[in-house]
């Protein structure tokens, strides 16, 4: 399941342990939210927003991988129907350095492809 | 830079490198979009989307992490502003047998966090 610092993120913010989580993370960890622009810089405000996120969650582990210099989460936030997020870690020090977040939203199938594709889920 | 597979799947596509590229996917490949719920298989059709998609891209790779079981490749594939794709493999006795692919799109940031993020970008 990736290295070991993916593996301990995933545990410690599936289990809203965030004391421990916010042990893995670098005093001043930057998260990024390519899809926003918005930026969280800090431990203390990164924890925050992952302790007071106001909708309802569970993280399933989809895939996880790494090595020393970061590594990549994919999971399912959902709870009725799935919510797919994908976390990008970059490490420093053995911490969580910075973060590149991605939560992709559904959108129309193009009609330029149709002759390639089926479909399938919800 | 990750696994070597990841790596040759990013390399082959990145080059327009059809031929190459095909010799990464095993036969039965199967290629879903979450986003849309289509679903590509079999490795030609899968090559196919891939050299006639109808946009101009590029890739840049600015994360790829993976292991025997799979991997994730995390790139910008935009000409004048950035276009992030997030790309899951896995793999099958030594070639990609399944491939999960997020096209995360831009929204608006919420505004029940604002007391915790900046803003940066376009």
């Amino acid at each position: 399941m990736g290295s070991e610092l993916v593996r301990r993120y995933a545990a410690a913010l599936g289990a809203r342990d965030w004391d421990g989580f916010g042990t893995l993370l670098a005093d001043d960890v930057v998260y990024r939210l390519p899809q926003t622009g918005e930026v969280v810089r800090g431990r203390e405000a990164f924890v925050r927003l992952n302790r007071e996120f106001p909708r309802a969650w569970e993280l399933t582990v989809l895939d996880a991988y790494g090595d020393e210099r970061g590594g990549v989460l994919h999971g399912d936030y959902g709870i009725d129907e799935p919510e797919y997020g994908i976390t990008v870690l970059r490490f420093r020090d053995g911490r969580v350095a910075e973060i590149v977040d991605y939560w992709p939203e559904p959108y129309g199938a193009p009609a330029d492809r149709r002759h390639l594709t089926d479909r399938e889920g919800p």
